[in-house]
């Protein structure tokens, strides 16, 4: 998504040309490669930290609930830190504040961030309060992990199982249709949609599963566009498209032609976890997964070449990758 | 300094009513009544957390020089790692970036990053980039420290010594000047206070005195203002006006009456650090200042009632504190 014509930089752009060389190309950093780092601590003793940033009109919009906007700020950090294999201990809030914002606004929002924290564990260390014009919110959270269990998002191998957790694709439909651009006339079935877009959920299997995967990553961006940050150019992958897992309402309205399967494979603001493991610890995986009560579905294998292949071998035109920066 | 009249929360009422529960009441939030916090990680070490947005229009200006901003961004959080007597390891930068900024701001802003990450050996670990129409940057820096000497804001006695690092007011006074409040003809002074103003520098005395202090924080809002935050409606002090720091060329400008003292005292962006100390380590404070060239003055001491009183005891009406949220 482009949002502004006049400013053509990527972020990718940015971090090469301007902030890699800030790293030091210190361990830990993965050159910013990686969507959280780490800071060692001792020998066997590491701090997981992943920053990420929420801004009105481009992750929410104005008159959201303050509960789903508190959902997406959690969110959008727990999964990079579930994708690192550890789980959240401490978070930093910095709120750029608007006019608009009010009591009832203040209480709705730090209510549902005490009901997540309680959920998962973890408290506010600190950060601080600015006025803004718009709505903007950057946390920063701290995740703590034993050094031989950090997950990156770049060792994999050739023949590696692919797997991804949950489902895919019901908050891209839900955003979709608050963008008027796909219309569905059951309520029951509009209202699944949206709210998947508005309180999407972090998968956090990752530490229980860091053991037995090399790589893992969340899908933010677009499966797709996710699944190729992993493969950094590298590697390949063939993906077997009918196990794709989709919910029981997006094969309905797939069925009645009012989306197409292959749009869906890139579509963002997930949140599940695309997770590269040995063959041989296929049946670990699955049943960690299933005691966890997470869905986890094997969908393909990495190639050796720098391709993704489709069911018999085919290449798809895939809709490009939601760049949030642009 | 008020912001918007429509918002009429103070930072303190939002922190106070909606945030200080998110703490959980963890040792080492300080339930946010400290600039910077701590994760403990073990039993005898920390992790020092602080982290500070700036905005445009209210923390500096779209056509101030990247040189400053980043040189802005950094000191905030480099003065509040150095008030808990620690020194910073590494760091977040989360840049929401408006369309005019160019591949020459980037360049600059970020070369001047690197210089002063080599300056005080800390690098860049993080963040994120967002699109916005305002510039707005938030940075989280961290600090690692041996658990017995981290410096909270808060912890003083009676009759304890309060010292006050390097000078006070000339970035003040450099403000004043750019709002075109002051009017300075001699274009070497007023340059001189100008860019004071666009180059705040941290006091990174911090940890070379921690074992000597049992308080410290850094002046920011204002030094009168910051005082009572760590007097914290427990104590008073006296101060001593004359013994109070100020540069040859503000004693100058005092002198022909362009401005009265009493307005520098509490005047802001400073990043000195205000230290509370036994006077039993005085002697120790002053050396362990002069061995590292930093200049520290003795200015008063820790009273009983809950009063700063002046001189010969009388109380002075001094301006407000800039509170940066309103």
């Amino acid at each position: 998504m482009k949002i502004n014509q006049n400013f053509d930089f990527t972020e990718e752009f940015i971090i090469n040309n301007y902030l890699s060389k800030l790293s030091l190309n210190k361990k830990g950093t993965y050159n910013f490669k990686n969507d959280a780092a780490y800071l060692e601590l001792s020998k066997n003793k590491k701090l997981v930290i992943t920053s990420d940033s929420i801004s009105e009109n481009i992750d929410f919009f104005k008159n959201d609930d303050p509960k789903s906007i508190a959902t997406k700020i959690a969110t959008i950090n727990l999964s990079d830190l579930s994708a690192m294999g550890t789980n959240p201990k401490a978070y930093t809030l910095n709120l750029f504040l608007p006019n608009y914002i009010d009591k009832t606004w203040l209480k709705i929002f730090s209510k549902e961030l005490l009901r997540i924290q309680n959920k998962y564990n973890f408290y506010l260390i600190g950060g601080d309060l600015s006025k803004s014009n718009k709505l903007q919110i950057t946390s920063t959270f701290f995740g703590l992990s034993r050094s031989d269990i950090i997950v990156p998002q770049n060792i994999i191998d050739i023949d590696h199982d692919l797997w991804v957790t949950g489902e895919i694709g019901d908050s891209f439909i839900g955003l979709q249709i608050l963008k008027k651009r796909i219309k569905i006339t059951n309520t029951k079935i509009r209202n699944y949609f949206i709210n998947k877009y508005h309180y999407p959920k972090p998968c956090m299997l990752g530490s229980k599963i860091n053991k037995y995967v090399s790589s893992m990553k969340d899908i933010s961006d677009g499966f797709i566009g996710d699944l190729k940050k992993i493969l950094n150019n590298n590697y390949g992958a063939k993906i077997n498209t009918n196990s794709i897992p989709i919910s029981f309402n997006l094969r309905k309205i797939i069925r009645a032609n009012i989306v197409k399967k292959k749009y869906i494979l890139n579509s963002g603001d997930n949140y599940n976890l695309i997770c590269v493991a040995k063959n041989t610890n296929r049946k670990k995986i699955f049943n960690i997964a299933k005691r966890n009560n997470v869905k986890i579905s094997l969908i393909g294998k990495i190639l050796s070449k720098n391709k993704i292949l489709y069911d018999s071998n085919y290449t798809l035109d895939i809709p490009k990758e939601f760049d949030h920066f642009r």
